[in-house]
């Protein structure tokens, strides 16, 4: 199969999206330009800038795959966890699920018409900005539970499928595919090279992540942890067995529960973990406890112009999500976790750079 | 690291066991004892006779390798996942995680006393084998909730490896972890071998299967899908983070829950399926729903010489575990699924024969 390398999901038709997304080897996509001149070829990490950060990351691999080294760690027990939202892409202005929600309503309503006047759809639907920006977590919640449940497993991904080809950021006016993080890319191609396995352990919901982890970050879905609903299985009237996506929280995959989701889906205590926000925290923890060299990192948003700023460091604002703390970044300088500064330790954010 | 091919975990040190479980190279053990002399080295299913079983695993994997075949499957979509009970290794007379549990409650019952006077501790503790066969299933979650919950997730790892070292099953008086079975475990690295990734998807406990799988399956913890508890996230009075086992059930992964735990833990379906009962039926409907060529496969046990027979075929009488109907048996025959004698089709049943 060939594909564009700048097409992402922009430039394919419909159905080469839906069928082909799983079949696309795991190693195209984005993280696969790097612009030819920028390092020396031997460098894995070409869009680092030196510093504290880069080192860590190299250190940390030497360490663990060196076979004379102490803290060397068999290939089978190498286990990376990234948290997406904020660590693999850009979080703002809201969570990309939370658009794909959102922009969901309309269908939904149509769907069932009974929902056009009762709250909180009828906002939603108004299309007033500022009244959806004030929704509340029960509000939030309600649209979730139509948006993401009821439908079989199958209609769920090509509905994202469909809408990932035609949404765009607002900011970037790109597909929300392509705003995921060139350093980090480069930090999953070179664990994977070093004998990792690498695993998105994030808060957002497990299928939703699923249907694109493969082709824009070369993890494939049975990598990708998340809150994750009921699947009911059940047959049609001819008999054909179906899943069906239930309003039935399994694993609400934040804070405390990134551990212990980690413990369900893995199964292995990682090696390795990056995070950027308070939902994070407890997955550092687990981590940092385990023995041997532990690699805990945190990136902080402080790039307003070639991304966004928000959080402790310098009196950046902060932001009601990806919530870095002050005190997340005091026990990150205690623990010897390392802080990423987007501004300072990355040369470029975007692959389309 | 070296180990000597017959060992198991008999021959290893307490402390070898419970803390080189894991690093042990993932094609170690015993399926890789195949006698020289038996067949031609090509031949991938040396203890498999020739016949329809033996032919359909081959087929199959034809069908989805070679890239001229219509069935042809990528890659990444290469999942296969099969029961443990019964299937891979012997269940009878009980299965080896109630064996566990009933070994396991003297020591729970000397840490609470309290449990020594209370049904059905108390039938359990009397040693009386009749009795305790007649243990209802609300006894016996009795007896799994305090053997297999409030622990932390390594204590329940060292404890099963303990016991795993000790204990013998009572008719061929071996480990029970030496009583898999060896046209299974080649079946396992022949899929292997051609890309396939192997899962465990068990009606039994996720995490007491994930303690010995990777020695003697060759297949990682994290592809082992199971019932599954909770595990609750904690710190200890140093403020080290730690995790709980909870009585709190998030998979029953069995029947219906099958393919919903493989949605869950996978997410992809899978394109063979190998089970031996009604709890396996769901997941062989759902493999076979998918296009493309799939293989479905139930091991029949009608070699009471060499195991033990009980099942549908030829008024094999009926057994209250691992039961495989007979409606169950013409669901396989109308719908194509292959059924695998243990007589016939099986040279060889365990490895150190």
């Amino acid at each position: 199969m060939t594909r564009t390398p700048n097409s992402s999901f922009s430039g394919v038709s419909r159905r080469a999206l839906l069928l082909g997304l799983a079949a696309l080897p795991a190693l195209s996509g984005p993280f696969l330009r790097f612009p030819a001149s920028a390092q020396t070829p031997t460098d894995p990490l070409p869009s680092w800038n030196d510093g504290a950060a880069k080192q860590a990351i190299l250190d940390f691999v030497r360490a663990t795959t060196d076979r004379a080294s102490r803290g060397h760690v068999a290939p089978e027990k190498r286990i990376a966890v990234f948290d997406q939202d904020g660590t693999l892409w850009v979080e703002q202005p809201i969570y990309t699920q939370a658009a794909y929600c959102l922009a969901r309503v309309p269908a939904v309503a149509a769907e069932k018409p009974e929902l056009k006047d009762v709250e909180p759809f009828r906002t939603v639907l108004s299309g007033n900005r500022e009244a959806v920006a004030g929704l509340t977590t029960p509000d939030l919640e309600k649209i979730l539970a139509v948006t993401l449940t009821g439908m079989s497993v199958e209609e769920f991904e090509d509905e994202i499928g469909i809408w990932l080809e035609t949404a765009r950021h607002p900011r970037w006016n790109r597909p929300y595919t392509e705003l995921v993080y060139q350093p980090m890319l480069e930090v999953l191609r070179f664990l994977r090279d070093n004998g990792y396995k690498t695993y998105i352990v994030t808060g957002g919901g497990q299928d939703f992540v699923r249907v694109y982890s493969e082709q824009i970050y070369g993890i494939p879905p049975e990598q990708v942890v998340g809150s994750a609903g009921g699947a009911k299985f059940g047959y049609d009237k001819d008999g054909k067995p179906f899943l069906t996506k239930e309003p039935k929280l399994l694993l609400n995959d934040d804070h405390a529960g990134k551990p212990e989701g980690i413990h369900l889906m893995i199964g292995r205590r990682p090696y390795a973990a990056f995070g950027n926000s308070v939902g994070d925290r407890q997955m550092l923890e687990w981590t940092a406890a385990g023995p041997g060299t532990r690699l805990k990192m945190l990136v902080l948003h402080d790039d307003s112009a070639r991304e966004y700023a928000y959080g402790p460091a310098e009196g950046l604002p902060a932001s009601k999500i990806g919530t870095f703390t002050q005190a997340l970044y005091d026990e990150a300088k205690k623990n010897g976790w390392t802080v990423i500064s987007m501004k300072n330790d990355w040369k470029r954010i975007f692959p389309f750079e």
